[in-house]
């Protein structure tokens, strides 16, 4: 299938490649020329802008940009995609942005003729690379069908959310979780040791019982208690304070505007922006945990 | 074995069934005359009082109480079972109560010639008449095997968590991070709902991804999306808003004592105290979702 | 002078009519035909649209709008103010909106030759109606200088807060305290009265200690501290908690773009939330205290 | 007047100074050889111990002690005051503690034949020095007008609370209000400064408005906004972090026995904590604001 893609960043690009290893034709672009080469040096087509992408004859687009403005400004600008791809045509943005811009761009998709899907995703960017991301897909039920065996090829988990900007939804409920989980984790073994216990037995109590979550099995942001997570490598690596600072920002404005309160939510939002200030940002959002722990001098 | 057994409430009488059905000869106490003879129709002897059952041949006591205030008071009161019980009787108490307290009665019963364990549970009335219940053990690990072979009769995951007070810790550090993650899956749903996903098709995608946990896959508050869990019967049932209530409160009043923060664990609790204020405290702790649902009138 | 006055709603209608009363030539716009014909009534001229009121001779243009895309959209839309307006004429932004929307509109003015303002106000329905508003004022000394006389027939303290935006910063910073501050007097007067003070006598030791504040000595939620105010008359009048929120929305939104924790602040906005949620976003925004107080049935 | 003092710390020493100086026989007692040694420099006789003070012929008994524990062990002790003193002898115990223990005390000691008044103070030690002491007085308006001239002599602000445990209740409720203000002043100008205001202007349009209180404008928390306060010495001096966390432990400990949620003094209970924890405990509580500046490396 010949297939477009827009958007070559940390994530874009070793998505785009694994198109191309499944075999589809691939037409990209990225206003970074860098990026661009990279691409084509793996057996891409470089487009000279979104408009001339879309007026080639690719039967599917695929997003991947930082933020709602990229989106709305790709989609919906004058020398945008919608004003120059030709109706039928499959829209699939895979950025994550807020649901409500989701939504607004979906309708003006369907409303000159193209079906079109969010898809945000969940695995980082070796998810990326190994081609099992988790696609979380909001549209109509007959397009989710037609864009499965694309996505397939750059993740293991598709799963059909419901209607359009339903992809976004799942994706900011879900991390909004996930950021209050790893809190009460980092919460829950800093108390714990510093009453006298060893974390690696916390962990195993707590793993074996209602404390149980992914942010305590899986990720376990106390060093020495799992191998092979940020922890256990000074919190390089894995998905960054900033990245969950974003989520969480997308979560309380979409709670906002829903007139839904989320009190532990941006409870968290506002512990991981102090400790962001304080030099933060790039670790892995599990190094949250150290804002528990007195730091030596 | 002869076991004495103090403290026969919701917990405690299935727990002391547990002993019988299992074959050990029982000597109870308790200051509610229908509790005890319901024991004793059981096949239990009565004790007149905490001494009386101290000074008979028992080889270990456990005790189940409802607060660190009626632990002191058993166990170090002038009438109480250190006064009256002779050197080398193993203590275990499976109250919840503080570390602090846990480790100062610990430290009497030693410095009297008595092995001690602290050895809360979690599992809940159900656990306790299943005798499937966990058991959080602290203390020595001589003592820890003594005991195991009792504990067994009685539950079915049977922990060391290290020193004196140390199960109390493993309890509290548990109970805190549940108690944040419940409200964490409650305002993940609740968002997730009212921007319009379905409850299952959420519940499903944070079961599989890294918001997963206990609360989510195990007992969702959200209703219908479980069947046999509270949120599928009113609420009734499962652990009261009032018991986890005292257990945050026995969390935010350890880590106040070790001069720890817990920033999500003190909201949680205020969360649930305004939750239990509005007249909601029988209720099973996840219904604290319906504290982010409209409710009609 | 001749002024233009765009947006006539509860704020803007009586604001206009000090105008009139203070002596100026008004021209105003509203999309509400009924609100048009209160101020011609009153003496002034209605123009058709912004752009006719824009191309009239006004040395001065006030507007007072309900939110930030409103702004924009009259500002610089394409029948807006700017596209119309000649060189020179000294703008004048009232509405309360994000600091980042402000300086945005702003340096569009400016580069358009024309000299702007942001004057958001304090002090509610009732300030404009007396001609008792508080201004905050952001923009350029001499323009200031220029405004003040105008804005002092419509309100009795204006105040220079520095560059563009500084205004909405100012109003957005002082405002979120005030939702804070409120909401600390009402945990404080509750847990007063629940331990057993009278409230008059609580109220009367903090407001000569170190709790003092503008939320306890003037404006008190308990009910019977204060009279003439919200909590005196079951909560009626005054600044609705749905506007509270709205002014919390743009302070942890401005946060959010600067990079800084607002903890409490997003607490607030929050507990207002809950409130609202609840169904009481109309009562006045003292009426929180009914969230710290049992309710009868 | 002869009068007993207990307790001679840093608040306890200069207030028995000055009712030395008010012309009152003062016998006193202190655990530490130099303390007592200091107030019998000064003119006062010393006791050996709390009961041999009881049994000399002073008319009241003051004391002045760290925490509950202390309250009760000298009152309630078996070689305590109640256990000693002669009926009708009036006691005044200064203590910051939580008001139910004060109850208990005041109870055991009207039991006893003797009056009893709860009456913390605030105003620091400079207030101590200076006898500008608040005082606030919890029990029977009788026992309040008897132990006025003798607070007069160390404070110039006596208030009746109400019954017993209301001076404790009001110090509590205060003291937690006060908490939320510093913190919520601290994120305005933080936020303010951070969006472009210079902090007196802030300062100055929140002290004329609605954001108005005495962490404002008495004791602002930024650097070089008001001269004589902490913040603009470094923070030394004035009120501890540790006393104020002290004193919200006091407020939410009381909070939880009364069933009364807290949100926001739980919240900075727990902000307090965190910043005591990174080192700062020794600072005056204003130094808050640190949490929410980046600080230069």
């Amino acid at each position: 299938m010949h297939i477009g893609f827009l958007g070559l960043g940390n994530m874009g690009a070793p998505m785009a490649r694994n198109l191309l290893k499944a075999g589809h034709a691939l037409t990209v672009f990225d206003p970074s020329a860098p990026a661009l080469a990279g691409l084509v040096e793996a057996g891409a087509t470089a487009a000279a802008s979104p408009a001339a992408l879309a007026r080639t004859d690719v039967e599917a687009i695929i997003t991947m940009l930082p933020a709602a403005a990229h989106v709305k400004g790709v989609y919906l600008g004058e020398d945008g995609l919608l004003a120059n791809v030709r109706e039928g045509v499959l829209l699939i943005d895979s950025s994550t942005i807020d649901p409500h811009s989701a939504r607004e761009v979906a309708a003006a998709a369907v409303a000159h003729g193209n079906p079109m899907l969010d898809a945000p995703v969940s695995g980082g960017t070796g998810g990326a690379a190994a081609g099992t991301l988790t696609f979380m897909v909001g549209g109509e039920a007959g397009d989710f069908e037609r864009a499965r065996p694309i996505l397939a090829s750059m993740g293991k988990n598709i799963v059909h959310c419901g209607g359009a900007g339903n992809g976004q939804v799942a994706k900011v409920a879900n991390n909004m979780l996930l950021g209050i989980s790893m809190i009460g984790v980092a919460e829950a073994m800093a108390l714990g040791v510093a009453l006298g216990m060893d974390a690696s037995v916390l962990a195993g109590v707590i793993n074996t019982s209602s404390g149980r979550c992914w942010s305590s099995d899986t990720y376990n942001p106390f060093p020495g208690v799992l191998d092979n997570v940020p922890a256990s490598r000074g919190y390089s690596g894995g998905f960054g304070t900033d990245l969950m600072l974003k989520d969480l920002g997308l979560a309380t404005e979409a709670a906002r505007q829903a007139r839904q309160p989320v009190l532990l939510g941006a409870a968290a939002q506002q512990l991981y922006q102090s400790f962001s200030q304080q030099g933060n940002g790039a670790l892995d959002f599990s190094a949250i945990i150290n804002f528990y722990r007195k730091q030596e001098a």
